[in-house]
């Protein structure tokens, strides 16, 4: 599996959109074994396992070195590479039910990208069809969120999430320093307002993650955008779903990595 | 609890260094409770907790709705308010045990910021006396592993961790669309060949959260710079442990915000 997956884009900006090829970050999960049971599921880019199995053994106090480690391997009969077991040297014992109930990190991630995808579809309401967004009100979100950001903001140490609605209007912005938290709270805080959240976008100041986008589909908000890149499996999943995944949205241009149907109004589109 | 916390820091540049003060965003553990039973710890900047619980149960398929929940409060007894119930709506029925292994984040993270460095006292090594860096050594890193991330990265969305030793030379540098990701690939790689891996800098090119610095402790790194902002939880645990913690560091200047007694040959110093 190689680290950069090859994607389909379409180009955004006032002057209209574009097709373009564009390479997207790959991210696909790891289940990672221990005398046979599966401890921990890392999202992950694919390449240098071994070195990231053991680095995760070593900084998560599961062994105390690389000596009590024999063999970081791939389980023989997983044919995509997803599935790896670590070997622990002669004489080391560890207790796996000691470290699994800490280690799982996404509720719904199975052992391949595909498995997960197939969760959150039955998990994930269908999405509204709308909204419609013209690349113009696009482009002005990242202002809009921004402004607020830097009133809360006097570290340079958080994450924003905001929501918009098909207007362009600002429903609220969170600040965290973890991104997930921020995208949580902007959405609890509107849910407590009207469910279901209906046609709105979800804009976060960082990647778009496979997380974010099962955050967001969750919740049944149909687009995302992000100030930066997106990843194989955000955007996978989007596509699957029926969300749109937008990347790298700034003051003057933007990408659109899937459900680019959700873009009209821009004169050259 | 405030979303800022005030830390005295030592300002560095090619000048020399000098005391200033400056507010870190705050980190901190909040415990999660469906029915009295714990659920998830979720590390989070403090404030708007309610809306991140009910954002968090909606995103995550504990919930179908905000009609499912009925209340969120703090745990009567707790008086930091780092401990969070949420009560279901009458009629609604959710097993916990479906959700929790799933959601615990961190390893070590116990309630409080204070059971969690305690956890990590008896879990990290001792960290080495040096490095002693100059800021002139410090300030040429963030290059060299750009660097290197410009030949890896053609997608934009990449995180990178890289090691380097006394000298400043690079001993290794992964990305991964994973922060974690990266820092595991780095220090299992270098582990493989040396063990314990010495005094030695570990360099991400964003944050530096609670996560990132329990890592290398556990590592036995004792130098952690990154690129960004360093969280609150992430510099008390450095402190405790006698780490140092480096933030912000660019070509010109960077913070640091303890274990400053690592910086040494600085002319103005």
């Amino acid at each position: 599996m190689s680290q950069t997956t090859p994607w389909r884009v379409t180009k955004a900006s006032r002057d209209g959109l574009a097709p373009a090829d564009d390479r997207l970050v790959t991210e696909a999960p790891l289940e990672m074994r221990l005398g046979g049971t599966p401890l921990a599921v890392l999202m992950r880019t694919p390449g240098d396992d071994a070195d990231l199995l053991l680095g995760f053994a070593i900084t998560e106090g599961i062994v105390l070195g690389p000596r009590e480690v024999a063999e970081v391997k791939v389980v023989a009969e997983d044919p995509e590479r997803n599935r790896w077991e670590i070997v622990l040297a002669d004489g080391v014992r560890v207790d796996p039910e000691r470290f699994r109930r800490n280690l799982y990190t996404t509720s719904s991630c199975g052992v391949c990208g595909k498995a997960s995808i197939d969760a959150l579809k039955v998990a994930a309401p269908e999405p509204p069809a709308g909204p419609v967004l013209s690349a113009d009100l696009l482009l002005s979100l990242p202002a809009k969120m921004r402004d607020l950001q830097e009133t809360f903001d006097v570290t340079g140490g958080q994450h924003a999430a905001a929501v918009f609605d098909a207007a362009g209007e600002l429903l609220g912005v969170r600040e965290d320093v973890g991104r997930h938290n921020a995208v949580d709270k902007v959405i609890g805080a509107l849910a407590a307002r009207r469910w279901p959240l209906g046609e709105l976008v979800l804009l976060v100041s960082g990647r778009v993650s496979f997380e974010i986008v099962q955050k967001a589909a969750v919740a049944g908000i149909p687009v995302v955008g992000g100030v930066s890149a997106a990843s194989s499996l955000a955007v996978e999943l989007a596509a699957e779903l029926g969300l749109t995944v937008i990347g790298f949205l700034r003051d003057e241009s933007f990408n659109v990595y899937t459900g680019a149907d959700r873009l009209g109004g821009t004169s050259a589109g």
